[in-house]
């Protein structure tokens, strides 16, 4: 599958993928096309549902209102389902094959519709309504839960039962590329007597992947496990940015609320499981204990996806690889996710956000956040250096580095970028199929 | 201060309370009106702000776009900010006091902006972006972790230091008159060693009362608590149905999920702080400890609100009020719950709904719900039963009721319906504001 617009061979985003996504083209254009477009990405370039729109494309998709590409967000198209989607992807697919000409062979159309992705502003890719984040890799829980109370009582008495969630904070999730503050919290010091307020010490990523819901659910209608899949639009990668000296102090009883809703962030193009489809693959085995008949499927699958997280020190220009883990790591899929989300009667709306929970495999170098790589901060991680970056310096002010040696990490320091990547295949499997960065870097906190 | 509408003295709606709505009129007008109307709330009646800005009125608000009344919902008013909500109040109560005649005179209009509240649907005052339900009064956490942990260990260690909170769902949020569905959930039945999936058989109500954000802040700037009040559009009552097995096998360790995203009701006016000046006391002492200087206020205040709730027993008449309670008891007040929430540089939006936590009072008889009151189902509680009522047994069949004994309760059954009820002030004090119902009716589970 080629398309006229060049990819090379290595894109996350080749014809076979066109992952979904909102941006605001930096150059205005001169019709009636909405200043923000709904589009997909292809190689270096984005394609622009909404200019095709204006131009009389991709208005007949089944159950789908003609105006879905107009709204700038994706919640509408979300909201049509899967058959709209596929009618999308194919029109889309064939206007953009090099055996085509209709769109190729239209220069004007053509400025309208494809753009650089450098002369794009990528916006979040929907409204998102309600945002969960579930707990769902058992390396995870495992992990931390041996921290806090000993390998014995590691995973709580529900966790094998249910995938244990909670609701998260919307309006402070934020797309790739955007810097996110240091924050202050409430912490209680290791042997004081009373708490502070004072700048966190333990900021934290968590490597995550998170679903867009697709069509919801009315209120009192539970989603069955084995129609679950097909309310998931798409996935993207996900950092729960976490405070975890102010988690500490606070989850008891009802859980994180400061140490985790000053940011979240996300990549800004939605992989759709049209695009994951030659990825399928079978979760983990949930025979001890079995789980309940809601969260179970006749034919349970989830996605092969690679996952790996860079961190660039502040003042340095060089990424070291600190975790490699994979989605089908996770215990618990996105689709027993939604049917226990919803076995009570909750309500999902299309463009809702659920989140796996950071997603760890078996080796050390699959833990997926500091707290476990470092064990809570007891040992020490070691980023490479490479040469000083000058550009990657300015939020701590010039550093002069050393050009071999380390710098050490027991949690983040300000100025550091954080950057999730996410792929399926290369290497000679089917055609990679990537997710694109999710990059951020940590501010230094207010004053 | 007199309306040439008619209000009886013992109306939760006099002039001087003028609470907002958003409602739909069951009949259709002939103009531009649009169908969904924001308003007020005086006696029997309702008043639209979108009639009168149809008719010119109410458009030149100090730093409010002029449509704010035409957008089908209250988030653009309450963005607006203090000046412009005084600003309406004024206006509105001149346009409608008994010795105004340009309303009152053009029968005309005047049936275009009077509505009786029985011919009007009210749904949801704004969209909610974002719900958190805050744990702030003290008797309501002593008691509860008294059952759980002994009275010894009754409040955790954070308790006293911040006004500990969750993320609830917005998704779920229902107007009063709405009727909510017993929900199905995982259980971990007594003595048992593994959980089962089956309604919940301990559905409770809370009695809490609930603020809508006006003005919001920006992610990563925090909100003090000196000014956090003026962040605070209004207040309505809240019932933030639990299911109390479900909440207690599956919260540890990130907090209430399915517990309690099956429904949450607010009433449909939100009472404005404007109303409420003459009710404004002093909240409880925090001195033991002292509070962090973030949470301190120069001078803190809160609002001495009456709380009641009643339960109609399901096939019965009539309602016994089972708790008196009042806001003044809350140990933390919503200007630090907001200044909490923003700490770390959370993000609030103009329409976001911050919840009080079940607000409980000293005496036994002030307990917030049914799991205070029965002692976690130990005691029972009885309702007293009055004549039967045909109309109020539909949800579980027919039945012959005794016209004076009582009804035993432990949790809710199907076919009870819980009201709150909230106001201030009347005999012999200020005039009366009052909060109208927050009541809503349990439904049987699905089959």
């Amino acid at each position: 599958m080629e398309s006229f617009i060049d990819v090379s061979p290595d894109s996350d985003f080749p014809l076979e993928n066109l992952p979904w996504g909102v941006f605001k083209a930096r150059t205005s254009t001169s019709d009636d096309t909405p200043e923000v477009h709904v589009g997909v990405a292809l190689g270096q370039h984005v394609v622009s549902a909404t200019a095709l729109h204006v131009a009389g494309y991709l208005r007949d998709l089944p159950e789908a209102d003609p105006r879905v590409f107009a709204k700038g967000r994706l919640n509408e198209f979300m909201a049509a389902g899967r058959p709209a989607w596929k009618a999308a992807r194919a029109t889309l697919q064939k206007l953009l094959s090099s055996s085509e000409g209709e769109l190729r062979d239209q220069p004007e159309l053509l400025a309208r519709v494809i753009h650089k992705q450098e002369d794009v502003e990528l916006l979040l890719p929907a409204r998102i309504g309600d945002y969960t984040d579930f707990y769902a890799s058992r390396q995870h829980a495992t992990n931390v839960g041996a921290m806090f109370r000993g390998p014995a009582n590691a995973l709580n008495p529900n966790w094998l039962h249910l995938p244990v969630g909670y609701h998260g904070r919307a309006s402070s999730i934020v797309p790739a590329g955007a810097s996110v503050r240091r924050p202050w919290g409430q912490v209680m010091p290791a042997g004081a007597s009373a708490p502070i307020f004072a700048p966190s010490s333990q900021v934290d990523f968590e490597l995550e992947v998170a679903a867009f819901i697709g069509p919801g659910n009315a209120l009192g209608e539970p989603i069955s496990a084995s129609g679950a899949w097909d309310h998931v639009f798409g996935l993207v990668l996900m950092n729960d940015w976490s405070a975890r000296d102010v988690q500490k102090w606070e989850y008891v009883p009802l859980g994180p609320f400061n140490g985790k809703n000053w940011a979240t962030q996300i990549s800004p193009w939605v992989v759709t499981l049209e695009a994951l489809e030659p990825f399928r693959c079978s979760p983990p085995q949930q025979t001890d204990p079995e789980v309940l008949p809601y969260l179970r499927e006749a034919l349970p699958y989830t996605y092969d996806v690679e996952l790996a997280v860079d961190i660039t020190p502040a003042g340095y220009g060089r990424a070291t690889t600190v975790t490699r883990s994979n989605l089908k790591h996770l215990y618990w899929t996105f689709s027993q996710m939604v049917a226990h989300h919803t076995a009570g009667g909750c309500n999902l709306r299309p463009g809702d956000l659920l989140g796996s929970g950071t997603i760890s495999g078996e080796e050390p170098g699959s833990r997926g956040c500091l707290l476990e790589l470092t064990h809570a901060g007891r040992d020490e991680l070691v980023l490479e250096t490479g040469t000083a970056d000058v550009e990657g310096s300015d939020a701590i002010g010039a550093m002069v580095a050393p050009v071999t040696s380390g710098v050490r990490r027991r949690y983040l320091e300000d100025g550091d970028e954080v950057a999730l990547r996410g792929w399926c295949g290369g290497a000679g499997q089917p055609r990679r199929i990537g997710f694109g960065l999710c990059n951020g870097k940590l501010m230094k906190c207010r004053t």
